[in-house]
């Protein structure tokens, strides 16, 4: 009998999906295929915006003046120098071999060390702005090259790729990485940017905020779509079959690297870097776009339900009941423009990071002026309320802990019968063939116990026998007596149970 | 005109008072002031349990044996030490003078360094056994003493105890310890626990979900709330009068340290911890309690409605219509108890995540068993759609930015007109008088603009003068030409904007 719900009726909801739970300024994602980030359409905004400016849109609700752009960039290019205990935290993680992720959540819960401002805005800027330096420096170390010192005079996206390789950059190179990072910059209520808001709900800080979204995001079923996305696509291109890739991948209801849980239509951010994708295809001659088209094309197939592999897989269904949008969604451009910059595929979570942290402080800054804690509730389904059995007295049955019933004086008469049980050894010996229908050989009923040694467990059977266990040539059963005795034993632990809740 | 709800009609709920999110066998919350942890009632395992013995019951569902409580405590014990890096980390956090709560957060997040394994289980352990450490190296930084290294003869409390003090403690200090924590251990998705069960259903790892737990909870309405409730019961116990202390405290709806919003009745923690608190007194001689039991018959007035200032202050209203109940909640105890035991004021929080954390792996380790991706929407209020405007086109106009009108061959003929307008500052002021209803005086309309200097204001304001704008006694306001030239603007801002979208 399971306890009543904590809160009264409410609604269970555990994905969240049919919950809204916040109010923001920052974007609209229409479920038609649009987005607007702070009012502008993510395709006007993600060929136009600097990645600065589109941080100073989320931040002040409005694009800066020019004054006020170099005033923020210049702010921004001043906090991305991060402390030697920090750099040696980071360099532990590149020789330990950690994860990217791993030592960015590392660097970032660091941020507060040498920041002279707590306040909250300035710890935003500061964040966005250590975010590329924290990366860049791990992926130095991990690369065995020494790291480099931040260059004030490039723009936010610029630095980061002189970081990475200590080459100035292209322009044209900057600039199709700088695409990305405003496409990717806010995405409403992800699990990173709920994350976020969620921490701030307490009214903690901004770094707390940010580190708590890198952690979400290092997921695999977030930013860890960017390495199953890019995987696909490079067998793709390599000249292996693309559907049987695709069939291979496609399972727990749909074909990875394909719509998007929110829109109906095209995500469009897809389709941004599908055009982003486009100009670099003409300027190097090569054919990415191509590739992604013929993914689409199987894609399609699989879900369109006309392939005879799509039931078996569940391939299409999103699990809401909604059918997958086979159109590429944004990991497959993402990704294909984020090789062609040259950031290593190790590095496509965290860069994802270095993009959508102008999001994740946004949205703290917007949390932190709200005045809702958020404490959702759990459904208990766990064991019914138990009486405590002291250490000494608990023993294994199965999966579970069994009390030492208690010596009492009324149960003196009883006491021979119940001291057979008591001993822990026999009781598993009884419960291994209480739980079994048929008679258990000799080798089987040793391996259900825990009894390690041959001559205890033999000694253990022999008092059991007679009494309580028959032996026949199928093996070992428990007698009547035995059967009824551990049928007490069982309703009692039962009775026990409910009685006390 | 606010675009559509993102994911369609949903129910809105921010704090996710209303929501379930999870099925749990960790704790069952009864709003009748009943909590089961693991199956037992918390006043059973509160007085019974060593803190492993709560973790080991929280991760497996069941109590362990003698031995493998012996194992899973020493596997505990011997995952206690940090590395060298982490230990400088903490090291110029104390010496920056960095809040132990963001110390811990720095320290937990590189929890990976040193660990051989990976595996969540193996994590979930080194991630318990760890916050100890991590607290008192800080700690003792902080003091300027050395820090020490951990004792594996010692359990996980009177550890924790030896760390922060370099003495062996005594039995009824670690007692009293021990109660507060396994009281503690685990308490249903509040935001701490919820943010790590958010991070972990992008199938992200459980240092991650500890990190964004420890943020969550160093918040001012999260841990924060221990910190108040000692200043109220310290006020209190060196004879201020108590009823003003906690008047003066009630505000947004609530007195602090009183009734919890899941509970109708007494939070079943601070009973188990009164109690612990009256044992204490009596060993002592001291009247913590009764100080505890003042503080809540003045809650109880101001509660009551009895009391004048309620109304104004509008505390006894929780927000969600329930009236706040006028016990104790487990603050007054659980900080009485930890300044008994001689846990400082400063490091209530972080002894609060040394016990919480148990809760934190469990609720990770359980999500991370989950298929569900964490996923809400968020409901957008922001600027309607906008075109975009080049950076050197924009100028400010109060909060707004506002494009230059473009030059186009058609409106030649009211070009002239136009550019007056077309000049950002002499825009502002036409922008500034038209906000106002009255005439503005010479000195404040040079405020409401961004031109500082006054020779330039002037001309501007001398070009306009006529025309748009007349001057009498009472100030500057515009002409009727005038108001219509900005009506004409206003609503081509507007059209502009609407036929775009």
């Amino acid at each position: 009998m399971a306890p009543d719900d904590p809160q009264g009726p409410g609604m269970y909801d555990p994905g969240l999906a049919y919950t809204t739970v916040a109010q923001t300024n920052l974007s609209h994602l229409d479920p038609g295929g649009e987005l607007l980030v702070g009012g502008y359409p993510i395709e006007e905004l993600a060929v136009n915006a600097t990645y600065e400016e589109s941080v100073f849109l989320l931040l002040n609700g409005r694009l800066p003046t020019e004054d006020e752009l170099a005033t923020f960039t210049r702010r921004l290019a001043d906090r991305r120098e991060i402390p030697e205990t920090v750099r040696d935290l980071l360099a532990a993680a590149a020789s330990e071999g950690l994860a990217p992720m791993t030592a960015l959540r590392m660097g970032l819960a660091a941020a507060d060390l040498g920041e002279d401002s707590d306040a909250p805005r300035e710890t935003a800027e500061r964040v966005v702005a250590v975010v590329p330096t924290l990366v860049a420096t791990y992926w130095r170390f991990r690369e065995d090259k020494d790291p480099l010192a931040p260059d004030p005079e490039l723009g936010h996206v610029a630095n980061y790729l002189w970081l990475l390789t200590g080459e100035r950059p292209r322009t044209a190179t900057v600039d199709a990485l700088e695409t990305v990072c405003v496409t990717l910059v806010e995405h409403g209520l992800d699990a990173s940017s709920f994350a976020a808001r969620t921490t701030v709900s307490t009214e903690s800080d901004l770094v707390s905020a940010a580190t708590a979204a890198v952690g979400a995001l290092g997921g695999d079923r977030h930013a860890g779509r960017f390495t199953e996305a890019h995987e696909i696509l490079t067998a793709a291109l390599s000249g292996e079959a693309v559907d049987s890739e695709l069939r291979d991948r496609a399972s727990d209801g749909a074909v990875p690297g394909f719509g998007h849980p929110i829109y109906r239509a095209r995500d469009p951010r897809a389709a941004v870097l599908s055009a982003a994708l486009d100009r670099y295809d003409e300027q190097q001659g090569a054919a990415v776009s191509e590739a992604v088209e013929r993914l689409e094309a199987v894609a399609s197939e699989i879900i369109g339900g006309d392939d005879p592999g799509a039931d078996e897989s569940g391939a299409g269904d999103s699990g809401d009941g909604r059918t997958q949008q086979p159109d590429a969604s944004v990991e497959f451009p993402a990704t294909a423009l984020l090789e062609a910059v040259g950031i290593a595929p190790a590095l496509f979570a965290p860069t994802f990071a270095v993009a959508r942290v102008g999001g994740w402080v946004a949205h703290a800054l917007e949390g932190l002026r709200e005045e809702t804690l958020v404490r959702p509730s759990a459904q208990y389904v766990g064991e019914p309320k138990a009486a405590w059995t002291p250490v000494e007295n608990r023993h294994t049955a199965g999966d579970r802990i069994i009390a030492r019933p208690p010596q009492s004086p009324s149960l003196e008469p009883v006491s021979e019968t119940l001291d057979v049980l008591s001993e822990p050894n026999r009781l598993e010996i009884l419960l291994a063939l209480y739980d079994s229908s048929a008679p258990v050989a000799y080798s089987a009923l040793h391996e259900a116990t825990s009894i390690a040694d041959k001559g205890r467990f033999n000694y253990h059977l022999r008092t059991l026998r007679g009494s309580f266990v028959v032996q026949s040539e199928a093996g070992y059963a428990l007698t009547e007596a035995g059967e009824r005795l551990v049928d007490a034993v069982v309703a009692n632990e039962r009775l026990l149970g409910e009685e006390i809740s």
